[in-house]
């Protein structure tokens, strides 16, 4: 990864907390009656501090390569980024996941209780919508109504709300997943946010189709490189270096990509899924403009954590 | 109310049930990967089978009283609902309001699980954007999405989610809520989706500005006389009349409409705002096309459950 790759994620990693602190802020907006003090600073206890923020990167970088840039990305990966971290603040609570530690501080039913972490989450996911549908994201509606009926496909039950629950029904199943079972849990849990982050892109810039399609392909390849790594991650990696536990999936014996290919084996896939994410930005067409992108998919694979 | 009244409501009951049924299938719509059997089925339990279908009725009807008929006021409709089913399956829930009983059945997460019921709600909130943001529901892309930004801005934390909050500080407050918090509380909690459902009404019809906001002073109004109402209720019910457990607010000892105003007062509070609510239908300029919702007025001051 080069030294610019890095300065270029923390500077649009600064940005979206600037905007998402602005968004997140106590005044109502119109058709907005007050904004509880409680619930408000749960959903920015969620929402702020911390975190790579990759998939506004993915966003914003998508758009940028497509030539657009300022307000309409930023806040359509704002909106990206709020449903990440509403499900984050969900998959934590102790019916779920039961996570005390996320990014080194304590989760958000930790930080407050259970149910302001439960109305928390589902303010945020609310919160996702209201923007991408505001006409300060983008003056056209078609734009704005092609954001948030993408968002809502992706995670929704046909994405992230589904492989959430494929991922809980495969903790009690009777034989670990097998691959083709563990890639649809994965499309759908992480996969499916990560590719729509990179189509938002693609939509707020107005790319012709068979553009989006590639770059759709771009970030679906690019998702499935994150899932492979992550699983190699948890593998490898101390709760310390992960801010967060680590070795989950060897404890609760369900399949990974690891446990079926072997830690080489997941290796040589992550870097499978690589090259495809940079044969697709080929396909869109992209040239010196679509580097940012090749290196993001570097990244994803070699992050450490 | 009119025997005609009556079959008018559960004659748009059982439209919206059907739809949601149809909504609610097992094929994944375009961009949707599959949707996983047991999230659907929590997601149909807390969706079907139930309910009066009040805000649905005030969508379409207050739409069919500008002269729209047809997908759009049904289908946003459903998205409403939705929501509204999302709410309830996620206060049912132990951290919350902790309820086994519901319309007579076991709560979502005493049918499935806690984890289920989470993403079950999840899932329903989600789907309501995929429904409104769908070319299916109207044909014009700012109307879609001014349907977005409405029920995000509803429902999210300066809406119904918010209320909630306030109602779950209320129950630990030192002192019982004065008046005016409980008109902000309720309004947040209840009558800010029942406003937006007769407001989609008039979005999907078309209804110029001046008639929207009047048709809003409707909604409020209703509202308003519908939390009012629901103290009444829950102060003169049991159990077995309301499909659901009676007499919690005394229980718990927050400050209610008929802790604060009686029961006496509380009543006439209740008319007072269905007056309120029936003038706002004169300033919309409705004659006897606004008759169902008079009749709408009167029959949530009078409903029995």
């Amino acid at each position: 990864m080069s030294a610019d790759f890095d300065k270029r994620l923390h500077a649009v990693a600064e940005r979206v907390e600037a905007a998402l602190d602005a968004l997140l802020g106590s005044k109502p907006a119109p058709g907005e009656i007050v904004r509880p003090r409680r619930v408000l600073e749960a959903m920015r206890y969620g929402a702020l501090g911390g975190g790579k923020r990759l998939r506004p990167f993915l966003t914003i970088e998508t758009a940028h390569a497509l030539g657009s840039v300022g307000e309409a990305p930023l806040r359509a990966a704002c909106a990206i980024e709020c449903v990440h971290c509403y499900s984050l603040v969900h998959d934590d609570l102790p019916a779920m996941d039961n996570d005390d530690l996320r990014r080194g501080r304590p989760t958000a039913h930790k930080a407050f209780d259970e149910a302001t972490a439960i109305l928390a989450g589902d303010g945020l996911l609310t919160f996702a919508f209201a923007i991408l549908a505001d006409p300060a994201t983008h003056r056209d509606a078609d734009v704005r109504v092609a954001l948030c009926l993408g968002l809502a496909r992706a995670s929704g039950l046909g994405g992230m709300v589904g492989g959430q629950m494929l991922d809980i029904e495969a903790e009690t199943a009777a034989v670990p997943l097998d691959d083709s079972a563990i890639r649809r849990l994965q499309a759908m849990k992480t996969g499916a946010l990560l590719r729509f982050a990179v189509e938002a892109g693609a939509i707020v810039a107005g790319a012709a189709p068979a553009r989006r399609a590639a770059l759709v392909a771009y970030g679906e390849a690019l998702g499935s490189a994150f899932q492979v790594a992550d699983d190699i991650l948890d593998a490898e990696s101390t709760s310390e270096q992960l801010g967060k536990r680590a070795g989950k999936d060897a404890e609760r014996n369900k399949g990974t990509f690891v446990s079926i290919h072997g830690l080489d084996g997941a290796k040589r896939l992550r870097d499978a899924f690589v090259s495809q994410a940079i044969a697709a930005l080929v396909e869109a067409g992209l040239q010196s403009e679509g580097d940012i992108l090749r290196e993001a998919a570097h990244f994803v694979a070699a992050r450490a954590n």
